[in-house]
């Protein structure tokens, strides 16, 4: 199946040409994406946290410290809806009205379990860190069974998810269009300054490519 | 007060010193974040939706189309968070475990109310429209009463907020100092490309200094 189930809790209401429910493009955010948002409630308050996110497959993992809240929250159960986003341009129009940004973002909704498996847990962690820089886990130290048994990973498949993209120009009113105002696009890029080696080397490593050549956009479209 | 009260439902239980109550510094955050994720709860479920907010002095505001579900949602007292993030560095370790991204991050915790001021409305779809580009809002077309009539506008007080910062080198352990891996920062910059002009443009307009130079470090530090 291409594109996820579209259900009454995912469905792009407002402007639905902007929905989707395309796999492809669900998985694409996601990588993209260097952190999502999760939500979750707790005594009827909902608590949005960003976290680092990595993708295999149809599963989404999260992880963090033994003693996260967020992540202990989630453990047992709870609704869950994890949300990245990508912002790409400003949409500049010459009504006040009409700004609005281009974006790309998914939404998923579910519920996430405790990875336990050491094999699916390591492989998890490594996913991370190829997530936040991909070629940097075959230069790193992996986990040991102590670095296992402190950090949690939680998994939560895709199963019920939506994209939401915004593309094009301005759209102003017919009455509006020769005003003597400037409107258009203005593209936004990540990009990276100088990487800053840790003050505790001991050697003279050089910057690897992993690094020096690091770009979200070419590392992570696998 | 130049610090937010601590609540056991802002404060930062993990790494306590990485948790900040102060005024100035969650206002510069949420000014600095181009949009924020919102969460919010209907039948359990949470719900997390990207969306651009824009700050008056202890006032956050948000805006959308009158058919908006969030803010539908909002609109009726339901709690709320409101979330921004920055993500400054990647903080690449010798070790996989002592991986992390520099970030800011601001959570508020409340309930929005709607606008219904014609001129606080007008007021907070300035500020939105300075948010998105500052000084842009003396180049526009100011919404009329039928854009205010399709428009809703929330107003949220900043009352229950915290931050969360991390900066600063990757922390290895003691053991893993003289491995053969290149550890340290790699800065994110949020940059821009070359401006696209609407394809209706009626005029040979130049492309303002909101744009052409804009920059979101410089833009909102007032």
């Amino acid at each position: 199946m291409a594109e996820y189930r579209r259900t009454g809790r995912t469905r792009v209401f407002r402007k639905p040409g902007r929905g989707s429910y395309d796999r492809d493009l669900v998985h694409s955010i996601l990588d993209e994406a260097l952190i999502c948002h999760v939500g979750f409630v707790q005594e009827r308050q909902p608590y949005v946290i960003p976290t680092i996110h990595a993708r295999d497959g149809e599963t989404i993992y999260l992880h963090g410290a033994r003693g996260n809240r967020t992540l202990g929250a989630l453990t047992h159960g709870a609704a869950c809806c994890l949300t990245a986003t990508l912002v790409d341009e400003l949409v500049l129009a010459r009504a006040a009205l009409h700004h609005s940004l281009n974006y790309r973002s998914v939404m998923v909704l579910g519920t996430a379990r405790e990875v336990t498996d050491p094999d699916e847990k390591g492989r998890a962690l490594q996913r991370v860190v190829e997530h936040i820089a991909a070629g940097r886990a075959d230069e790193i130290r992996g986990p040991d069974a102590a670095d296992l048994r402190s950090t949690r990973v939680l998994s939560m498949p895709i199963e019920e998810a939506s994209a939401k993209v915004r593309t094009g120009p301005p759209v102003d009113e017919e009455a509006d269009l020769d005003l003597p105002y400037w409107a258009g696009r203005l593209p936004l890029t990540l990009g990276t300054g100088a990487p800053i080696p840790a003050p505790d080397l001991t050697r003279d490593l050089p910057v690897p490519p992993h690094v020096s050549s690091w770009s979200r956009r070419n590392g992570l479209r696998t």
